[in-house]
């Protein structure tokens, strides 16, 4: 199965713990690059005012990471990512990290396309049937 | 069900991003000062040197998180921590985040005794026979 | 001397890096977190909406630290802080770390009262002259 | 004058505050990065193992930042790297940021080169001879 996206990663000396590894919050902080970065492939925006002065964005439902091996400072980390899932107005996808060919981790991210208020509530909308259309098309089922 | 431990945290300017809400990556960073506070409660050490030169620690195994409503800047948080299993290596906890009575998010941590190397690798040991009792005390069935 | 508020913060897992101390950036997250709760103290609000639908806050001008011993995970640190000049728009505080009487690092934050816009973009306003009269009362000369 | 080494980074969602912009402890981060893709460029590591057991790195001594504009999610950012001296122990670099033309903020590191033993203490010792000589080739004096 192939990714819809691959992105690469350096290691930095902030990322680690005292235990010599990347500290294990940091993984949803790399997901949320990977997402991004894929987002502006496919030429969208994560966040994005509206002609009505509100804000969209995409807040998390439910994130989880599985750790199997280290990351450690320096290292080029690559994380493949696989869209699972396009709801009405959510995205499932999975996340993938390696070092080469070691598997470092494997990620999951649900998140909600939302409208904000400007006193930080939110609610969940509809994704626009062309975005939609677009992340269908990388829909995979369940990577291996 | 009573939770073996409840850690208060103020939520700081730097917790927040630019929804105006708390970062998901953080709630991970919380858990884990929740979990710290409660080995320190029950008189245990998270990282300790052993005679023989080497440390031992907690490596994550697994974490997840359901985010059911947003966190604010100066909010008074707390997080209710059960123990749901105590395995042989390991400990598995369930987090539940309020605000007041208000339900945040509910998160999961499976985490595992190692002996570390100075070069950041780590091999499973077993939980010493007194620290997995007191743990197991503890031990609830599923919270509701 | 007498330092104007004292901030206590435990040394967290999260807060160090591969080096086994407390990664240098974090002092300035320490910094903000003692300053947010000196205004607490003092009963002021680092950000507040205003009347009109506008947002006051306190961007930050200049910061700086000279880090003189390491702090480790678990130590209880305390933070001093002295107001060291309050000007018509901007505020200057010098910070001292401690672990006991061990001093750690010396801070200073220079930040000004601004009004934002949505979009991230603010100006410069004029401290309202209670709360700045509330800060001179606390002004002292050069810490020793 | 010529920078000695420019850096480009993306601006991170998680990098943002609730004010809609960079908040000002992650300046510090940046400068590290750049620091750290200088001295892979040069063929230096920042943390190295030594035959005899021990681990040699960089501690900071001072680090501040003057901040002039707002960075924003999304943005790319240049950081260009001066070396503003080279000491027989340590290193001071000034930091420039940049958003295409426009100056967001100017910084300043000074870091020592140290050993350090398995618990995170640490002493300074001499920066060897043709790292300091590589340095120095490309120190100037003070930027306009």
């Amino acid at each position: 199965m192939t990714p819809r996206f691959t992105f690469t990663r350096r290691i930095q000396f902030s990322d680690t713990d005292m235990a010599g590894i990347v500290h294990f919050a940091n993984f949803y902080r790399f997901m949320e690059e990977a997402e991004h970065e894929m987002f502006r492939s496919l030429g969208f925006k994560i966040v994005e005012d509206q002609p009505d002065g509100s804000v969209v964005g995409w807040p998390r439902v439910r994130a989880s990471c599985n750790f199997e091996a280290p990351a450690y400072y320096d290292d080029l980390i690559e994380i493949d990512i696989f869209i699972m899932r396009v709801g009405v107005k959510s995205l499932t996808m999975t996340f993938h990290f390696r070092r080469g060919k070691q598997r470092l981790a494997t990620g999951e991210l649900k998140t909600v396309f939302c409208q904000f208020s400007r006193d930080g509530k939110f609610t969940s909308i509809e994704i626009p049937a062309a975005q939609r259309q677009t992340f269908e098309e990388g829909t995979t089922g369940k990577p291996a």
